[in-house]
C-alpha cells in the first residue's frame, strides 16, 4: 500500500510552524509496513487542494490529509472534498451532540461556527475525534482510501491511533511486520555502533535496525518482515535476548517506555518513593516523573530550589558548604538530596546543581557543568558532567542522566527483591 | 514571485528527520516576499524527482530543491537535474579544490566518491558552499529558476543566507512584506472570531489574518503585501492598536514572546520574584519559568506538593483545611500560595492543586478540575477551571493559566509602576 500526506495551511508554507506532524503519521504508516511515496504541503486555497488532491488520487492508494478545518479555516478542506467527491453536507448528529457536549464541560455556549463543525460531507464516513469537535472524515472512491484529519497535532494523533489505524490494517492491504524498539542510554552513538557491530551484521537479512536517537534515549529498532509473524516475532525477541548481554546496563527498556515510568516501577516494586531537589533542572525532572498516570504513588514531592536561600531554607544545605565549594560542587549536591529525603520523608532523592547556560560559566565550571546525586536506603552516589549543549538540551539531558542514576541505584541495592 | 521547496529523501518519508529545513526556507523567503506555494518530499527515487520537477516547473517561478546529494545518496539528484536540463557533467576546477582544501585540512585522503562531487552538471551556475564538500547549483529556464543545495541543515542555511537569497534580491521580482503576530491567551477560539469580527473585516484588502492556535495560546498573525514596507509597517500596527482596545485583557505579547517570559519581565519591572507551590501540575509551572535564560532573576524556587503530607509539612497547610475541603479545593490552593510565599520569602506566588488524570476524578470534581490561587503584596486571587483535557493538556493549561492569572495581578497590583 502506498501512501501521500497531504498538509494543508499557509503556517506551514511560511515556516510558522515545523510539520512534524508528517513525520509522525511516516513512522507511524512505516510501522504497518504502508510506505509514504510523498508529502505534500499546499496553501489554504481550494483550487490549489483540489489539485492536490488529484495528483495525489494518481499517484498513491491512501491520502492522508490534516488540516484546513475549523471555523477559522472557513472549512477550507471539507468544501473542497464535497467538490472533490461531487457532493453535499449534512448535519451529522453523533457529531453535533459531541460538540455541544464538550463545549458545555467547557462551559461554552454553541454558536453557529461551532454548529457548523457537524457539517460533514454525505460521501464520507465519520471518525469520532474523541479529543476535539473537528471530526475525522473517510472516503473511498476507486480503490483509494482518503482521510480528512484536523492539524493540531494531539487530535490528530488521537484519530490515527483510534480510528485511522486500525481501519487501514483491517483492509488487510499491509504487509506483515514486527517491531521491537529497545531502548539505550548512557553511551555515544559511536560508541554504541562499534559495540553492537558483530552482532548487526549477524542479524538476518529479514531483520533491519534502525537507530533512532532523539535528545532522550537512543532507540534501537528491529524491524522483522515476512509471511510467518509468530516467527518473525521469535526472531526478533532472540536477538534482542543476545544484545541484551552485550550492553546490559545501557538498556532501560523498550517501544513506548519512559525513564521516569520505568524507574517509578521500580520503585513501586522495592515499596519505596523519591523525593527529588532540583537547581539546574528547575522542575524538569519533577515533570518527567509527574507526567506519567499514578505516579503520586512513587513520587512524593520536589523542591526546586533555584537560590542559595531556599537551598538553605528548605533543604538544611549548610552555608559553610555553600562558601567553601559554591553552589554547583559534588558537596551541596550530596546536601540537598540528603536535605529533600529527610523533608519529605522518602526512602529515595535525587538532587541537581549546574550552570544550564547560556551564561554563568566559569573556566573550572563551563556552562553545562552539572553535579547530580541520588541517595538510596544504604548507598548514595555522585557524579559531576559536562553536558556541552544549548541551555534546553542540558537541561533535559541532566534530567535524565539524574534519573537513570537512580534507576541503577535502587537496582543495585534490591537485587534480590526486582 | 512563486516558490516550491522540494525535499528529496527517503528519511523524511519514514519519519526518521522532521523536515524543519522546508520551515526555516519558508521563512526566509516570506521575509524577502516571496510566496511559498507549495513543499513537496519525494524518495531518493530517479523518475519520482524528475516528475516533481517537471510539476513544479508549471506551479512556480522558483524551485529550490534540498537533499540527495553526497556519495551515499549516490548523487541522485545531480542526475535527475543532468536529465531534466538534458546535459552532461563537467569536472568544475573550483569546487575539486575546495573539496581537496577541505579534506586536507581534515587530514583525510581524497577518493573517488570525494572527486565525484566535483561533477555538475554542464548547464548549472556552481553556487560555492562555505560549509561543505556538495556545491549549490543554480539553473534557469523559460522564466523558472532551479537551485539545488545539501540537505544538511547548516550547510543549506550557509548557501541560503550567503548565495541564493542575495542573488533572488538581485532579480527584483520581490514583493514587500511586513507581518507581526499578536499573542493571545484565556478566550475560546470561537468566541474570539466573534468579538473581533468587525474588526477583521474591515481590515485593508492587502492585510491577511491567520489563526494560529496552539496548547499554549492563540497567536493572531497580521501579514500585509505592497509596494511600500514603511506604509505596511505602519498600518498593521495601526491595526493592532486597534485590536487592543478589542481584547485588551487577552494579548499577552507579541511575535516570539512567551507567557513565562513576559510576567518575568512584569515581576523584574515591580522589582519582585515569585515562588511556586505546584500539585497537579508537577514540575510544568517551574519548568514554563526556569526554561528561559536568567530566570533566577526573578524565580526564587517551588515545591512540588504531591501528597497531602509535603503540603502540609513544606508549604504549612492546615489539616483541617484538607480535611474539611479535600486537597483540590480553593481553600487548599490558598494556603499553598500563602505558605509558599512564606516559605520562600518572595512578594508573589502560585498554587495549583487539582485532578489531571487519567483517573482520580469524582461526579463533583471531575478530571481537569483545577484550582489555582495567585497572591500578591496586596491581593489575592482564586479560581476553579474544568479543564476536560487528557494529562498532559490539563496539566500544560493549568501551568499556562496559572501564570496568565499571576501577569494579571502583578499588572493590577503595579498599574502606576509599570
Amino acid at each position: 500500500m502506498k501512501a501521500e500526506i497531504i498538509t494543508i495551511g499557509d503556517e506551514i508554507l511560511i515556516g510558522q510552524v515545523v510539520d512534524t506532524n508528517s513525520a509522525w503519521m511516516g513512522e507511524q504508516l512505516n510501522l504497518y509496513g504502508i510506505e509514504v511515496y510523498q508529502i505534500t504541503s499546499v496553501h489554504d486555497n481550494h483550487d490549489h487542494i483540489l489539485q492536490a488532491f488529484a495528483d495525489a488520487e494518481k499517484r498513491v492508494d491512501l491520502v492522508l490529509i490534516t488540516g484546513g478545518l475549523g471555523p477559522t479555516k472557513d472549512d477550507i478542506t471539507k468544501k473542497a472534498l464535497c467538490d472533490f467527491f461531487d457532493c453535499g453536507m449534512v448535519v451529522n448528529e453523533q457529531v453535533l451532540q459531541h460538540v455541544t457536549d464538550m463545549l458545555s464541560r467547557r462551559n461554552v455556549a454553541i454558536n453557529q461556527l461551532n454548529k457548523d463543525q457537524a457539517l460533514v460531507p454525505e460521501k464520507c464516513t465519520v471518525l469520532h475525534n474523541a479529543y476535539g469537535t473537528a471530526p475525522g472524515m473517510w472516503f473511498e472512491r476507486g480503490g483509494t482510501i482518503f482521510v480528512s484529519m484536523p492539524g493540531v497535532p494531539f487530535e490528530m494523533k488521537g484519530l490515527m491511533n483510534d480510528q485511522v489505524l486500525p481501519r487501514l490494517r483491517d483492509t488487510g492491504k499491509a504487509k506483515s511486520i514486527y517491531h521491537q524498539t529497545v531502548l539505550v542510554y548512557g553511551i555515544p552513538e559511536s560508541m554504541l555502533a562499534e559495540k553492537i557491530e558483530a552482532w548487526e551484521l549477524a542479524l538476518p537479512p529479514f531483520i533491519k535496525l534502525a537507530y533512532l536517537p532523539n535528545q532522550l534515549m537512543i532507540r534501537l529498532r528491529l524491524s522483522a518482515y515476512g509471511s510467518d509473524p509468530e516467527l518473525l516475532r521469535k526472531e526478533v525477541n532472540r536477538q534482542i535476548e543476545t544484545l541484551r548481554t552485550i550492553i546490559p546496563n545501557h538498556i532501560f527498556g523498550y517501544n513506548g517506555d519512559t525513564m521516569a515510568g520505568v524507574t517509578g516501577k521500580l520503585l513501586v516494586q522495592a515499596g519505596a518513593m523519591v523525593a527529588v531537589a532540583e537547581s539546574c533542572t528547575g522542575g524538569a525532572i519533577s515533570q518527567l516523573f509527574t507526567e506519567n498516570p499514578g505516579s503520586s504513588v512513587y513520587f512524593k514531592g520536589a523542591v526546586v530550589a533555584y537560590s542559595n536561600e531556599t537551598k538553605t531554607a528548605l533543604l538544611g544545605v549548610n552555608t559553610k558548604t555553600l562558601q567553601a565549594h559554591g553552589a554547583v560542587s559534588r558537596e551541596v549536591a550530596l546536601e540537598m538530596a540528603e536535605g529533600v529525603k529527610k523533608a519529605l520523608n522518602t526512602e529515595y532523592a535525587i538532587a541537581t546543581t549546574g550552570i544550564a547556560g547560556p551564561d554563568g560559566g566559569t573556566e573550572e565550571k563551563p556552562v553545562g557543568t552539572v553535579c547530580i546525586a541520588v541517595s538510596g536506603q544504604h548507598q548514595v552516589w555522585v557524579e559531576r558532567y559536562t553536558f556541552a549543549h544549548n541551555r534546553e538540551r542540558n537541561i533535559l539531558r541532566s534530567s535524565q542522566t539524574a534519573i537513570n542514576m537512580l534507576r541503577q541505584l535502587i537496582l543495585t541495592e534490591n537485587t534480590e527483591t526486582i
